[in-house]
C-alpha cells in the first residue's frame, strides 16, 4: 500500500506499522451519508441527536483572564500575575478578566454555539478549534514535510493510549527513555508491548545508546523483534527534567530512520522552556521583548521540525497551559496514523467533552487568537522560570554545594550540575556529596539524585511490610514529617533501572507560592541530614 | 477469588469473568501516597500539577434552565417549552434561566469550584457529582444487592468498550439483539470480540431465542466457547425502539444466572418512556401529577432491580438527558468490575472534562439537587412523547393503514402494529401491505418494515458502484429528496440478518420541530410511493 497523500516527496511508506488490532477497526458506515449530510435543507431524521432545546443551558460562559496576565520579566513574579494564595482569602476580584459567553445558537456564520459542540459529531472536534490547533502547529513546529495533519484527543495519556494500541501488537517492545512516566509504561503493559530502556545524559535520550540497543539486537535472546516505536519525552523530561537540543534530535530521527522506528514525542512541557539556572546572586532582572515570533524562534525545534518522512507522531496536551481538567490535546503527525487514530476515537471517547471544547474554543479563536496564546505561553514560561529558581534556591542553601558546568557536548552549554554536601565538617568529608542534581532548563521537575553509597545497609525489619530500603525509607520520613515527593522507584521504564546506593525523588516546582517550595526544602534537607545522622550512628 | 465485598449475601464470585487483558492492568502505585495526600498540612511536590491561578479563567459558568422548563402535558408540547426554531431567530430571550457560576477557589468546604474540577484527580470524578450519581442511582434503580457501586465514564462508548476489553478475550462472543447499535459492534471487532445475535420480538430480546442460543451451544461448530457477556438495550431499543417490561427481564436474569452470562445493559432511553402511542383522533390531553416519585415508579425497572448477584453492567448517559456533547456518564455495577474499570479509565481518559463535570455538577448537585433532576427528565419525556406522537401521526396520514394490537404478552398490552398500503386501489390490492412498524412506547426511533416481496428484483446496473438492494435504492431516493433516514442494514449485528425482500429504515423523531417531522414523514411516503410505482412499472 503507498503512502496515502502523493504531496509527500520522499513518500514513505508507514502502513507497515499498523498493528493487527488497528487494521481490524473498521471504516465508519456514515461516510456514504456525507454528501447529504452537508446539503442545505435535508431533513436530518437519521441520527439520534437531541434538540438543542433540551440542552439544559441557554449559554455558558466564563471570566476569561487577559493573555498578559503574567509578566515575562522572571525577578518578580508573584507581583506580576494573580496570587493563588491571596485569592484564596479575597476571592479572585482582582482579576483582569473578560466575560466570554457562548450563546445556544450561533450568532453569526464562523461563531461557535452550544448547539454545535454539544451535539454529536465529528471526533475530530469543533471545527474553528481543529482550525485554530492546526494553524498553531504550523506556526509553532513547522513540520518538515508537506501533508501532515492534527487531530484532537482527550489529553497524551488518551494519545498515547490510542497510538500504542495503533502501533504494537502483543509481545512488542518499545523505546523509553531508563526513567520515563509510569503510566506511559502502564497503559501498554495489558496489550502485552514492554519497555525497552535506552541510556540518557544531560540531554535526555542518549544516541549512542539507542544506536547501542538497535545495532546489537538479539531477536531470539530478547524474545521480541527489534523494537519499532519510541517513546519520548524530549523536553522538560518527566522525571528527570533534561531536554533535547536539535543537533541531538536530528541524531536520533536519523537513528530511527535508518532502523524504521516511529518516534511518539510525548510534549506536554514544550512551552515551560525556562532556559539555565543562574544561582541567586548572579540573577539580574530580564526585560524580554514581547514578539510572539522571538519566543517561538527561542524553544528548541520538535521532532517534527526534522521529519521529512512522516514518522513523528507528536502529542499535544492542554494539561499544562490552559488546565489538567481541559483532557483536551491533539496528535500533530502523517495522515495515515491520524485516520487509524479518529477511528479509534470514534469508537470510545467520541468527541472531547463540548464545555471543554466550546469554554477553551471560544478562548483561544476568539477572545484571544493564536498571538495572544502565545503571549500566554510566553508568561506562563517567566512564572515556571521563577518557580525553577526558587526550589534550586531552597535546595542549595540546605547544602554545602560544588558546581560543574556542562561543556558544548549539551543542549545548553554551561548547564549547572550541582554536588551538595552536609553542612558539617566530619559527616561532609565521611561521606562525600549526598545529593546531585542537574538545573533543569524545562519543565515543572528537578530530579534529585541521593547518594546512599556511604551509608551502612538498611537494617533487617522486624515488620514485614517495612521498607527495606534506602529511597524508600527516606521517601517516609519525608512524608511523615509533611514533605510529598515523588519516589524515584515508580519512574523506573523496568525493575532493574533503579541502584540499591542511589536514591532519586522528583520535586515538583509547579504548584503552590514560592513560600511552599521553599519551607518544603528546608523539610527535604532536616530529614536528609537526620536520615544519614541516624543510618551512620546505627551503622557506628 | 472471593466476591470482593462480604456485604454481599449471595456471594457469586464473578472473578473469572475478568479478561486476560484486565487481568494485566496494575494498580496504581499511587495507592501507598494516599494516606498523606489527605494529611492537613502536607506540602504537595509529588505530582505535576499546575498551579490553579495557571487556569485562565477566573470563573466559569451559565445561564441553567429550570428544571420545569417543560410542562408534564403532552398535547401542546411546543408551547410548553422554548421553540429552537424561533430561538434561531428571536435569540434565547423567553427562556426562565438562572444563571450559575464556579469560581476558581471554593467558597465553602463543599462547594465546587476550578482549583478542584479543572485539576488533575482520580478516575472517580469531582467528588460532589460523584456522590450526586450514586444517590440517583440508588433512588431510581434500586440494586437488587448491597455493596453495588456506580463510578463515572466519558459516555456509554467508553463504558462499553472499558466493558469489552474488560470481560472478554480475544476469539469470543458476545450476544446482542439481532438489530443493535452499530458502535457496540464495532468497537469490539479490533479486539476479536464478535457477536451472536438473539432473536427479538416486540419486547426486545426474546427469552426463548436466548435459551435457544446457550443450551444449544455447539462450541466446535461455532469455533468459540459459549458466550458469557450479553449487550443489550432494553428500553427504547437501538434500532427499533422496543421496551422491555420487569417479567420479560427477569426471565433474561435467570437464563443468565444459568448460563453464568453478565448483561451489559445500555440505557439510554431510560427516561424517555413515552407510554402507549394513542391515535390522533382518541388522544386527549392528560394532566400529570407533577410527583418524582410517581414518575420513577411509572418507569420499567432496570435489569439492576432483578439483580441478586452483581451480574448486571448498567451503563448511563447524559447525552440524552443533558447533552450528548457532556461525554459524561456512569456504571452501576458489582465493585470487582468496577474497580477495573477505574483502572482502565486511569489510562485512558483519565478523569472526565472537569469544564464539563464542574458545570453539570454544580447544575445538579447546587442549582436543581435530585428531586428536580427528576422533575427535569419528567419534562423532557413528555417532550418526547409528542414527538413520537407527531412521527407516528405523520406516517400514517401518507397511507390506508389497518391496526392489530399486541396482547398481554408483551409490556404494554395493546401494542399497536401498523399494517401500512398504497392508498390506491389497484396497487393496493396488488401489493398487500408495504409498510408496517410497531408505534414505539420508548426513546427516539421509529423502525419501519418496507416490505418489498411483490416487487420484481432489482435489474442489473451499468454502474458497478450502483446499490443492488431495494433498501439502500430507496433510502438514496429518500436522501435525493431530501430526507435523512438510518438504513437499517447498518443495525445488523451480523451480515446474515438483512433479508432481501425486507427493508428497514430507522427514523429519529429527537430533532427539530414537529413541522419538520411532518414534513419528512410527507417526502418518505411520497418517494416511497414512487418507488414502488416505478419497479412495478418497470417489472410489467
Amino acid at each position: 500500500m503507498a503512502y496515502a497523500n502523493e504531496k509527500l516527496a520522499d513518500a514513505v511508506d508507514l502502513t507497515h506499522h499498523l498493528s493487527e488490532l488497528s487494521k481490524r477497526r473498521k471504516t465508519s458506515p456514515l461516510k456514504g451519508m456525507q454528501k447529504y449530510m452537508t446539503k442545505p435543507g435535508t431533513l436530518m431524521l437519521a441520527g439520534g441527536l437531541p434538540d438543542p432545546s433540551y440542552f439544559p443551558f441557554a449559554s455558558i460562559g466564563g471570566e476569561a483572564m487577559a493573555p498578559d496576565s503574567y509578566a515575562l520579566t522572571t525577578d518578580k513574579p508573584s507581583s506580576s500575575g494573580p496570587l493563588s494564595w491571596l485569592w484564596n482569602i479575597f476571592g479572585a476580584s482582582k482579576d483582569k478578566t473578560t466575560p466570554i459567553v457562548i450563546p445556544r445558537f450561533p450568532t453569526g456564520p464562523n461563531e461557535l454555539s452550544l448547539a454545535d459542540s454539544l451535539q454529536y459529531g465529528p471526533a475530530t472536534g469543533v471545527a474553528l478549534l481543529q482550525q485554530f490547533i492546526h494553524d498553531f502547529a504550523e506556526r509553532v513546529y513547522q513540520p518538515g514535510y508537506k501533508n501532515w495533519t492534527t487531530l484532537i484527543h482527550v489529553g497524551n495519556t488518551d494519545g498515547w493510549s490510542r497510538c500504542v494500541q495503533t502501533l504494537c501488537n502483543p509481545g512488542e517492545v518499545i523505546l523509553t527513555e531508563e526513567w520515563t512516566y509510569p503510566s506511559a509504561v502502564a497503559l501498554a503493559a495489558p496489550y502485552e508491548v514492554t519497555p525497552v530502556p535506552v541510556g540518557m545524559d544531560a540531554e535526555g535520550m542518549s544516541a549512542s545508546s539507542l544506536e547501542d540497543v538497535l545495532a546489537n539486537w538479539d531477536e531470539a535472546a530478547r524474545g521480541a523483534k527489534r523494537p519499532h516505536v519510541m517513546y519520548t519525552v524530549p523536553v522538560g523530561q518527566n522525571p528527570c527534567g533534561m531536554t533535547m537540543g536539535l543537533q541531538r534530535k536530528k541524531e536520533i530521527y536519523e537513528i530511527c530512520v535508518k532502523y524504521d522506528v516511529v518516534i511518539v514525542e510525548d510534549d506536554p512541557y514544550y512551552f515551560l522552556q525556562e532556559g539555565a539556572y543562574v544561582p541567586k546572586a548572579e540573577r539580574k532582572s530580564a526585560t524580554v521583548q514581547d514578539t510572539q515570533d522571538g519566543f517561538i524562534k527561542s524553544l528548541v525545534p520538535s521532532y517534527l521540525k526534522v521529519d521529512y518522512q512522516g514518522r513523528v507522531v507528536r502529542l499535544d496536551t492542554f494539561s499544562k497551559t490552559i488546565a489538567p481538567g481541559s483532557r483536551l490535546g491533539f496528535f500533530t503527525c502523517n495522515p495515515v496514523f491520524a485516520e487509524r487514530f479518529e477511528r479509534q476515537g470514534e469508537t470510545t471517547t467520541q468527541r472531547p467533552c463540548g464545555f471543554g471544547q466550546a469554554l477553551i474554543g471560544q478562548l483561544l479563536t476568539k477572545q484571544w487568537g493564536l498571538d495572544n496564546y502565545v503571549r500566554w505561553l510566553h508568561g506562563l514560561q517567566a512564572q515556571y522560570t521563577a518557580r525553577r529558581d526558587a526550589l534550586v534556591d531552597g535546595i542549595l542553601e540546605g547544602f554545602d554545594s560544588s558546581l560543574s558546568y556542562s561543556d558544548g557536548s549539551y543542549f545548553a552549554a554551561g548547564l549547572p550540575v550541582y554536588s551538595c554536601f552536609l553542612q558539617r565538617g566530619a559527616r561532609k568529608k565521611q561521606l562525600g556529596r549526598v545529593l546531585s542534581f542537574v538545573a533543569p532548563t524545562s519543565g515543572m521537575f528537578v530530579w534529585v539524585t541521593v547518594h546512599f553509597d556511604g551509608l551502612p545497609d538498611v537494617p533487617p525489619q522486624d515488620d514485614p511490610e517495612a521498607p527495606r530500603d534506602h529511597e524508600t525509607r527516606l521517601w517516609v520520613r519525608f512524608a511523615e514529617a509533611g514533605l510529598l515527593v515523588a519516589p524515584g522507584a515508580f519512574f523506573a521504564s523496568t525493575p532493574a533501572i533503579p541502584r540499591a546506593d542511589r536514591g532519586h525523588y522528583r520535586i515538583a516546582f509547579s504548584m503552590g507560592p514560592h513560600e511552599t517550595l521553599k519551607k518544603g526544602m528546608g523539610i527535604f534537607t532536616k530529614q536528609l541530614q537526620a536520615y544519614f545522622d541516624d543510618a551512620l550512628a546505627r551503622g557506628a
